[in-house]
């Protein structure tokens, strides 16, 4: 797929983001304008129609039509803020939906070490990185917050992949160089050997693209027992002194706690651990956050720590049902991840469904208490907003991108829905021309709120028509 | 989409099926024949090439090629049985994905009947189930039990639309009769009323397919709560008479079972409400069963009833999570539902992703006894059983479709999944003719079982590439 050059863009139509956690905001008539930058540096709202706003904003800005490109939205078709994976591993991707009966530990040593390690493989690993990329890129995902492997120049490849097909991301080279933990095949040789491969990625980052513009490095201790207290250590420096973001897992299952309970006695609880090593930051995105007790959601909250809820992987692995309603009570942010290959799905949506799903899992456990229930349940706003501006507070993105104001980057999707004919096919589904429109049937009486929910609860890839990165398009399909 | 007159066929390539409720069979190398009747007629399986397999299949025959259709799977393809959707109500297709916080009896008021009521317009009712039919169909499913509404000419119409489109179905003209409960705008005016709409969508039936070949009538109290003791006791006796299956709700919600407690003191649970109305039957499918008692369980094994298991509408309106693996243990036969649009998709696959899913959630709830956990999980080979033998016995339908036996009839899909180029592009994406083949990325290194694991999580209707019913052609993609 060709990547459009930035050039001035207007987009026209309807414009739908989070307008709050519990509220989505919807622009019609509405025209927004990008600067070569990517940068949205106009927005009409809310017009009689779509020319009026065109042609103000182009009035407003001294832009003459045949300057820019304009891309209008169809029937039934509005721009959505690109979604945010505040938590993948590009490299299990092979793997997705192969885990069985397993869960973390031994789905760790089964499946996952075996074809990590064999990305050191370099054209192996450029097959699995690209089909990765551009398989999230077409479900909307505009910022993917990757785990690599060990393997440094593998890593490196992700960055550059990630630079030239055009998603935003953070790159993290795995730290694991605990012995006894760590397989002997596939982990860091000591403590200085895992902080100078971490630095040999900063390195390569800070060579393809200064200023971390669409890409950036991440400091990523895979998880507490898979590191040594020096690396843990060596990592918060660099941390300190380059104000990298830092992400993890924690408390995902409950042998892994167990585990961690067994090899950090001295510590007061699991968070405690990172916190003891200087890794609980403002910066740090922490992965599952399932069985959190109140100390420790309490202490992530004082350290302004971030939450990758993936609900996904927590059905498929057996970990349990994390609690975002309660997290968010106690002042934590959250975003969503796919968690790929723990998590079956490369789709933010469906990690969005799925964290509509498992909350209703959660309200089901309380009996008598309707109230209680109906509060626990997650609503359709409150998942998307999980999945854009939720994300982009995680990775400390939230003035860049996650929605639609003048300032922020153009990091967006344009989503269609099918319409049902009179005589109930979909509009040209017998033709040779025929675009299959997936499976959000939309019959006219519809309301925008009933839209969105049919497309959160069936919508996929055939609905994210064209995906733009700081204003450039980096995937369309027919 | 034109419908193929039945020819004989021949099927040539990879078979997969169920072969027990925990193991699938791979036939590579193999040829199918199927009749003008749609049967199978001829099976030649795990020969050394697919050439030596027809050759041998048409010697065997007698038939010669140019008198024959032939389908041979391309690579990644195979074929599978049609899917079976054991309970899916055909006139809530447009509210699929919206329920908001509602749970059953609140959602019921809110949503459901009132979409319902709405398709007395013939018009709608006929756009509503041909979109219905048709996205089914284009999931795999061949066979679907269908709820359509209390009104008899657009219930008999989507006993046309069936037949016509060439899906194989159950039609219900949906019984409830009973004042307080249903709404005076929606229900039957009186028992009698009741039972006479009944019979005359069966009269219908009886003349658009005598013989049943493709369409059914079944008998369709809509759930306890909804029916007069006078209405379920003459649908018992139409029972008795003519020996058709019946379809209704049990123990879906405890707000329900209340209820149920509340209108019935006299019944010493919910399912000897149906017993003691003689509609406990070896031929009645109970959808949901969520939250039956042992005592329960005991009882409906005895009368040797069926559960249609619908685990995606129960984690959307919060109803619970039913114990597969314990009903397996009590005996009964259990099958999978949509249940649109309690549920949210078309598709059985989906279904069986819910149900792997859902005996997760059940499993997380034990804590201590690790075989007793994983013993709740169901495996994909289990997930898959529920979605096409399991239904199949659940319809009384075992010994005509649900697997690729001779004798039985060629109810299947031909599925394929998506092969990643050396340079992890799909092939052929960037073409002017690429076709879309879903989300399942094969590498080229999975095993079969891997395959299926990964079509079961990620697959879609853009896998269903071919549908067969009665070994005609009903839907096929490019």
């Amino acid at each position: 797929m060709p990547i459009s050059h930035p050039k001035r863009l207007i987009l026209l139509g309807t414009f739908i983001h989070c307008k709050s956690r519990s509220e989505l905001e919807y622009l019609h008539h509405t025209a927004a304008a990008i600067n070569e930058q990517g940068r949205i540096c106009a927005l009409v709202k809310d017009r009689q129609s779509v020319g009026v706003a065109r042609d103000e904003i182009l009035g407003h800005l001294g832009w003459r039509v045949d300057e820019v490109d304009v891309v209008e939205c169809g029937e039934g078709e509005f721009f959505f803020p690109g979604f945010i994976d505040t938590h993948v591993h590009a490299s299990q991707y092979p793997n997705v939906g192969i885990f069985g009966k397993s869960t973390l530990l031994d789905w760790l040593d089964t499946y996952t070490f075996p074809l990590e390690s064999s990305l050191a493989d370099l054209a192996k690993a450029k097959r699995v990185y690209t089909a990765c990329i551009r398989r999230t890129l077409a479900h909307g995902t505009t910022t993917a917050a990757y785990y690599a492997t060990v393997n440094v120049p593998a890593t490196n490849l992700l960055a550059d992949l990630c630079l030239s097909i055009g998603q935003r991301a953070f790159v993290g080279r795995v730290c694991m160089d605990r012995q006894g933990f760590c397989p002997d095949y596939y982990r860091d040789e000591s403590p200085e050997a895992s902080l100078l491969a971490t630095e040999k990625t900063i390195a390569h980052v800070d060579e393809i693209d200064p200023g971390y513009q669409l890409v950036s490095p991440i400091l990523t201790p895979r998880f507490a027992p898979a590191c040594s207290h020096d690396a843990m250590k060596g990592l918060a420096k660099i941390q300190k002194e380059k104000g990298l973001l830092v992400q993890t897992h924690i408390s995902e299952n409950k042998g892994e706690i167990q585990l961690v309970k067994d090899m950090f006695p001295e510590a007061s609880s699991y968070t405690a651990v990172y916190d003891d090593h200087g890794l609980l930051t403002a910066k740090t995105v922490l992965a599952h956050a399932v069985h959190l007790t109140e100390q420790e959601a309490v202490l992530i909250s004082q350290r302004e720590s971030k939450i990758s809820h993936c609900p996904g992987s927590n059905s498929s692995l057996t970990s349990g049902e994390a609690r975002v309603r309660w997290m968010w009570d106690k002042g934590l942010d959250i975003g969503l991840g796919t968690d790929m290959s723990g998590g079956y799905s490369p789709s933010i949506l469906e990690a969005a469904r799925q964290a509509t799903l498992t909350s209703r899992h959660l309200a089901m456990q309380i009996d008598d208490d309707q109230e209680h229930r109906d509060e626990c349940k997650l609503t359709v706003e409150e998942s998307l907003y999980l999945a854009t501006r939720g994300g982009a507070v995680c990775l400390g993105l939230d003035d860049k991108i996650g929605g639609f104001e003048v300032g922020k980057q153009f990091d967006a999707q344009l989503i269609g829905l099918g319409i049902v004919d009179d005589d109930g096919s979909r509009a040209g589904e017998d033709g040779i021309d025929w675009i299959d429109a997936g499976n959000v049937d939309i019959f006219g009486w519809e309301t925008w709120e009933e839209r969105i929910a049919k497309w959160l609860y069936n919508g996929d890839d055939r609905n994210t028509k064209k995906v733009w990165v700081r204003g450039r398009l980096v995937h369309s399909r027919r």
